[in-house]
């Protein structure tokens, strides 16, 4: 594996990324942040939702979108009068996702910071990427923070039902555990068994997929990656549960037919097509009753809880969050973010559509 | 079915339940709260969290526990300050759950009316029961609630481990669904894959566990429930994380070791044995941006979200919180709270202890 791996250099890869930003219109105020995310992600491992994905999803459903663009370059968050404190509400007008995210993470800390917890809904949103990103981060700064959206397409199918009616739909929780075992735990994860992409990779491998993952056009359950036409949620009733609440709060926010989301080309006149976004941050303090036992401060606290979940026997159980980690200690280590030969030659070819010359040959192998 | 189920009057069992708490030493201030827990159990047809249940809990790990009581009779809320507006910590002192929990619920509504979102964190409980009542309450005032506890015993083993270090820990949304379809969607479940009561019934049919439900006292997984010795988390990693949230927000708040938890009798001296609780209430005004198209209101859109959701051939799909409802109107129907006979003996016994002479050949059948 490490023989096929390069180290792309951060200033090298955000210099490429905030440039293929700007060609596709988008404002140096999107274009850093958007550069920014897309350099946490590689950098924590997460290969689903790095620069390349980023910029292929602004290509088909965003910007490059030819019906109608799903993200605007340089649009304008309209910060809505409320009458709550403790609660903003945003029309994103479909600026970039990743700016949106990171100014709602931001906001909803200062809310907390007051009033113990904070939320943003935000409405006509664009793609955010990795929950886990923006949570992790707020989590990093301290604190206890939340995001959930409703992905781009309706891909799975209600439990008990035949159709795709829902999204993916992720939910992310970020935990301030820094001070007790090293990172933040980041719990995040889609509602679906699996998600299209790995369908996809079960394909290549000519493997049959787990059980109770994907229905076929019929909507019958099928194990067969090629007969797949949508997904299961995970865990029966409960993923269904769990990805319905995005949806319910999609639909409180002001989003439209799950349907239709993303998809212009099929949605009847006057209907939204935008995904909503919604984030919650609470201060820690805010949660503590001050009765730790054994002369504990609740950090202290926080770590001997954790100590006891993955004693007796339980010490090879991994924590949400680690994964990440160690891909972030491994990018330290290398001084830089990692890829393999197939995404550094689609890094060339972003490089080269905005006139940077980046010579693979050149990168140190890890 | 039906032949085997009795009707009993809601303001018998009330009287019943009242009295049944008032012998254990709860003031009528806890009793009053209690009884109407166990009959909204009753009414939407949880059989696992009603008034016997309730009862027999406070026997074994409350009022009536020989080591130390995990539940006090007469105990008070100690609300303590805080520098936070729209959040609360209170030292529930080990005052009756459902009490507390009732409480705790209408001060998140307070909150949320004026801040949008409120939040309130309990440190030294006691088990509120059935986590889907308090949200569906607030639900049906027009509040999107959540609540989630750390359940009495560790009984779950973390993803890749082999030890029960984990409680049942359930999680809670209600959402203010009524004008919509008729109820409020109320997605409540634990996150194992099954109830410890649940193997139980297994063990008495004579029937294997569903794979990935339970270990033996080796941490091997198995489906011959005679052989349980702790329970999976649902959805292998997807679950276990949802677990570990309630024992972080728990550690967060206060709460000691999982493994020691409701059991005083193995607790290390200074150690705490009670769970916590965790209460949210958002405003549905907060959230909306008010850009429904077509005309809609929040609630209009919720509505056609739903239909959207339960088109296309997923007509026959259940929501969340329905099977409560049909329980509901089952019992609205009855004009009264609907038990096997098994359930009206326990009920009868009950009645005795406490000197209600309860007539169960008088009761009407269903």
């Amino acid at each position: 594996m490490a023989g096929n791996e390069f180290i792309l250099p951060v200033a090298t890869h955000n210099a490429i990324i905030e440039a293929a930003y700007r060609k596709r219109g988008f404002t140096p105020e999107e274009a850093v942040p958007a550069a920014r995310f897309c350099q946490m992600a590689a950098w924590h491992g997460i290969k689903t939702h790095n620069g390349i994905k980023a910029l292929h999803l602004d290509d088909h459903l965003g910007s490059g979108n030819a019906k109608l663009r799903g993200c605007v370059p340089g649009a304008a968050i309209e910060k809505l009068p409320t009458r709550f404190k403790a609660a903003q509400r945003w029309n994103a007008n479909r600026k970039l996702g990743q700016a949106v995210a990171f100014d709602a993470m931001d906001t909803c800390i200062k809310l907390a910071d007051e009033y113990g917890v904070g939320i943003v809904s935000v409405d006509q949103a664009f793609h955010y990427l990795w929950g886990g990103g923006y949570v992790m981060d707020a989590a990093k700064k301290g604190y206890i923070a939340y995001t959930n959206c409703t992905a781009a397409m309706a891909e799975v199918v209600p439990f008990g039902g035949k159709f795709p009616t829902l999204g993916t739909n992720p939910h992310s929780w970020g935990f301030p555990t820094t001070d007790a075992i090293g990172y933040p735990i980041v719990i995040d994860w889609a509602t679906s068994t699996v998600a299209m992409g790995r369908v996809q990779q079960f394909v290549r491998e000519g493997k049959p997929l787990p059980p109770g993952s994907a229905v076929d056009k019929d909507g019958k359950e099928t194990t067969d990656p090629t007969k797949v036409a949508a997904l299961l949620p995970f865990g029966q009733h409960k993923g269904y549960g769990l990805s319905l609440i995005d949806e319910l709060v999609a639909a409180l926010i002001g989003g439209s037919l799950p349907t239709i989301r993303s998809r212009p080309e099929i949605a009847p006149a006057g209907e939204k097509t935008t995904p909503t976004f919604f984030f919650q941050v609470i201060h820690p303090e805010a949660m503590s009753c001050g009765a730790f036992v054994k002369g504990r401060n609740q950090s202290h606290n926080v770590k001997t809880v954790i100590q006891d979940i993955l004693g007796h026997g339980n010490e090879k159980c991994m924590l949400p969050g680690q994964l990440e980690h160690e891909a972030a200690l491994r990018s330290a280590k290398a001084d830089g973010l990692i890829f393999t030969e197939a995404e550094i030659a689609e890094f060339v070819k972003i490089a080269g559509e905005v006139g940077i010359k980046l010579d693979a040959a050149g990168l140190r192998r890890v």
